[in-house]
């Protein structure tokens, strides 16, 4: 019997990060997440594969709209500039999620696992920003370097958004490293 | 009793190489590495600490050298281009070693466990970048832009250096990688 539960991915993922922020992520396991957001591990196992998913579900959505945009972006930019542009619009959706982006970057970064795995969903957005690029008729290595370059940014600004200091919509922290980043490559 | 053996780190990293392309690397012993070396287990444990440091003890050592390579260099050069020298010059180690690394590239591909060691040996010497242009007054962003820019490109080289159809010198292909970066930031 499956009853509906309001905001269940989000009850889940809240109660999963209070968690592993509180123990530690080793030591917290998918009955404890459920229980703790007043569902049941049946209820979890429809949002996510394991207790891991709940911190990398965003990345293969933010993926997915990062190429859609590239698909979508307009002839005649440059494709550094559209990657920028791909990149900033998928920003939006990230901006009412500051929060929680705040406490699962902790959670991240205090684990060399969940570190490897931020890693590998990187280089795999950049393979695909790289493919999105070559299907506009971007030959390379522009595709491939646009595409490194665009992640070179997006970790930057995403680090610098995440960090108390940056008030500033994630989408304005990618173009102002968009920005720093052009000018770094023009110093002569 | 410990006997030397002509060069035995070099028989040591062939003989892994061999074995691992045979039979996958997941199969092989440390055992049947020294075997097929003609040394002993003893031997092998004397310059690598397990089976996979055979693929990355050259990654602390590309490391160390690019680090010093930065902080010896001159005054003046945008760090950019302090990093891309420092590309170049650690590269020059690497040209007599291309028949290796492209062997050991075909067994770090074909593992994920290995693609992701590799990604975090980059991550690491990224940092490691970012801080040894910190150490020479450049301020961020434009420490961390550079390094991960650096990084993007010697990347991006490597994976040409080791494909068949490129006969280059590695420091070439870094230098040509570097100025197509800069054509891409500067495309408008």
């Amino acid at each position: 019997m499956t009853r509906w539960e309001p905001n269940a991915r989000g009850r889940l993922e809240l109660a999963a990060l209070e968690l592993y922020r509180e123990r530690g992520y080793d030591q917290v396991t998918v009955a404890e997440i459920a229980r703790h957001a007043g569902l049941t591990e049946r209820t979890f196992f429809r949002y996510f594969a394991d207790k891991r998913e709940v911190l990398f579900y965003g990345s293969g959505m933010l993926q997915e709209r990062i190429v859609t945009a590239i698909g979508d972006a307009p002839e005649g930019p440059p494709p550094l500039d559209v990657v920028g542009a791909a990149l900033e619009s998928a920003a939006e959706a990230m901006d009412a999620r500051r929060d929680l982006a705040w406490r699962r970057q902790a959670i991240v970064e205090a684990n060399p696992e969940l570190r490897e795995r931020e890693l590998i969903k990187l280089a795999t957005l950049a393979a695909a920003i790289a493919d999105a690029l070559r299907g506009r008729g971007v030959a390379d290595p522009a595709a491939s370097l646009a595409a490194e370059a665009g992640i070179a940014v997006f970790k930057i600004a995403f680090r610098r958004w995440v960090s108390e200091d940056v008030e500033q919509p994630l989408a304005t922290v990618i173009r102002q490293s968009l920005t720093d980043l052009k000018a770094v490559a023009a110093e002569r």
